[in-house]
Order: C-alpha cells, then structure tokens, then sequence
C-alpha cells in the first residue's frame, strides 16, 4: 500500500519535486491569495485563474507549482491527504475488501506521528464553524465522497459515503482526541478487524 | 420504548416529583458544591457526604433531593440522559435486538427539540479538553460503559461499549454538528436501518 505521507509528493504532473524550492515568494503569495479567494467564494466558486489573478501571477504559474485546482486548495489549507492518492487506493482491486483499505488507510494517516496534527489541526478546523470548516466540507463533499460515489455506482452513495466518513470520524474522536479507553490503546490491526466490515456495508449497502 | 425526556422525573425514590419545587436555593447550593467537589476530586473521588460538607448540609439532604451520587452528578452538569434508563432499555430483552434498541434511543433523544440542545451542549463539552470533559468521560466509563459491559458479559466488553460510542458519536458529528448532506436529512428508521447491524456486531463481537 501507497504511504499516505508520500502523498504530498504526487500532487500532479506540474509539480516540482521538492516543496521549497523555485520561488518561495511567489508559492506564499499564491497560497495566501488561494486562501483569501476560497474563503470569500467557496471550492467550487473558485477559480484558478481567479486565485492568479488575486496573487498577480499567471494562470499557469499556479498550475506550473500546484496542479489543477484541488491541489491548490489542499496545499492552502495544508490538508494531510489527497484525493488523488485515496480514490485509487480505494477502487483499484474491485469491491471486495474495499472496507479494509479504507481503514488501513485511516489508521496509516493517524498512526504517522507527522501527520496526525495535521489531522487533528484538521478535525479541529471542521469542528469549528468557522467559513474554513465550511470549506473543508464542501471539498470532501466534491472531491472525496463525490469521487468515491461515482466510482462505487451503488445506489444511495452519497448516504454510503457519509456514513463511513461518520463511523471513521468517532473512531478519530473517542481514540484520538478523547482518548477514550481501552479503544485509545487498542491495536490497529484489531481496530482494523472492528471497523473494516462495518465500512464494507456501509459502502455497499446491505 | 420510555421517552428519554423522562428520564430525569425517575432518577431516584428520593427525588421529589417537580424540579422546582421543594428549596431552590437549598438545590442551587447543593448543585454548586457539586460541581465544585467533581471538579476538584474526579467523580470516583467525590462522595455525596462530601459534597454534603461543602454544601453546608445534611447528606441526607443531597439524597432526598437527588438519589445516589450519579444522580447528583447528572444533575449538577446537566446531562440529558440517565444510565437508569437506558441500561435497562438495553438489555430488558435479551441480546437480539440491542443494537437495534441502542439507535433507536440515540435518535429518540437526539431527535427531541427540548434535548437535541443538551446533547450538543455535551457534545462540545466532551470536546472542549476542560476538567469538565474529563468528568464527563470517567463518568461514562464507570456508569454508562461500565454497566453495559457488567451486562453484557462478553470478552473485551469494555472495547466493545468504545466501538458503539465511536460509532455514535461520529453519527452525531456528521449529522447534528457538522449537517453533512445526504446524512443530515435522512430519516432517523433509514440510519437506523443502517447502524442497528454495526451496533449490534460490536455489542456481541464477530
């Protein structure tokens, strides 16, 4: 399986290699007009060409340091994953055990000590109503479960959907935020075996 | 099935029938020293006589207002739900159906205008990393999980109360916090359709 840490790394065929290197300037400079624009319009009222406008540069420019737009948004909002490297993890064997990638995946982003702020920067943002938490919404609304929907073409999958990303945010809360236990220091692999079949129907339905 | 908004007329023989009636300062004090005593000594370390000495007052006092010390505590924090009621609403009728049984008490209250308040009041409580959470947290630990798992009598009980809580809690986020569409307008039978067999594999284990 792909480490979801490499993730940042593959963000689209215009990116550079390395994250500090070209214009550091010029990066800043896009990401804070990214955020400015995301904000006042929301994902999908945001362009690409409206973000460079807003930051001065050429269209091309931001695609040439970003990709297409869901990668400007996730750089903006520094999200810890990536459609890109979910969806096709997700879908790529068939439906079989569609469910135990999705929680191998859960527990790899937050079993990585590097990633799992970001994760909980993440959850926090959500939780906060503020227009970022709204923002967050609507692009895992567009971006993850609407591809994830269209790949399963299962009926209900918006509703499917939604309720892995319910089941995943509680084990999130009560195993990484509240600590709860004994699930805080259970093991993954037994957590794995717990959730995987749950998420399967979930996805599925029954 | 008992309305939850019952619950807090039966917390106890000792409990007179009206909140208001009897003595409201004699009850506001007591409630305050409550508070004060849980927050200083945990819930386990807290006494009625206790919080009986802080309040200046007799316990038999604290008893004949509130019952036992969970019912001082559901009190003084103002928890919507009562372990009283729904433990025995759990387990009454054996263990077919109580998952079943657990979702449908979870919307019962979180469907109630006059609770669905309260629990987000919890909710953000729970969250907020405040002694008050912590409180809250031991307290479902000892009262709620623990009587569950007393009755439930299977191996990793404890870990299995945990899955259900995650699996509710991420329930309440994605549809009453965050209103994540399609999740947030669904009927309450169709979730409850959906995470009765989740429940219900976690209560008794694979």
């Amino acid at each position: 399986m792909a480490a979801p840490g490499d993730a940042p790394e593959r963000r689209g065929p215009g990116r550079p290699a390395g994250r500090r290197t070209g214009a550091p300037d010029t990066r800043r400079q896009i990401l804070e007009a990214a955020r400015t624009e995301f904000a006042r319009s929301g994902y999908e009222g945001t362009s690409v060409r409206g973000i460079a406008r807003s930051a001065g540069v050429d269209p091309a420019l931001v695609h040439h340091y970003f990709g297409p737009k869901e990668h400007v948004f996730i750089a903006a909002l520094d999200l810890p994953f990536d459609p890109d490297a979910l969806v096709p993890e997700l879908t790529t064997d068939g439906p079989d055990r569609m469910g135990e990638r999705l929680a191998r995946y859960f527990f790899a982003l937050w079993e990585e000590p590097d990633i799992r702020p970001r994760m909980l920067a993440m959850l926090r943002t959500v939780l906060s109503g503020t227009p970022a938490a709204g923002l967050i919404k609507e692009f895992m609304t567009h971006e993850m479960i609407g591809r994830v929907v269209r790949e399963l073409g299962v009926r209900d999958a918006a509703l499917r959907a939604n309720l892995c990303t319910a089941q995943l945010m509680g084990v999130a809360f009560t195993r990484y935020v509240l600590c709860l236990e004994p699930i805080a220091s259970a093991d993954p692999e037994v957590l794995t075996a717990e959730i995987a079949p749950t998420l399967q129907r979930y996805l599925q339905g029954a």
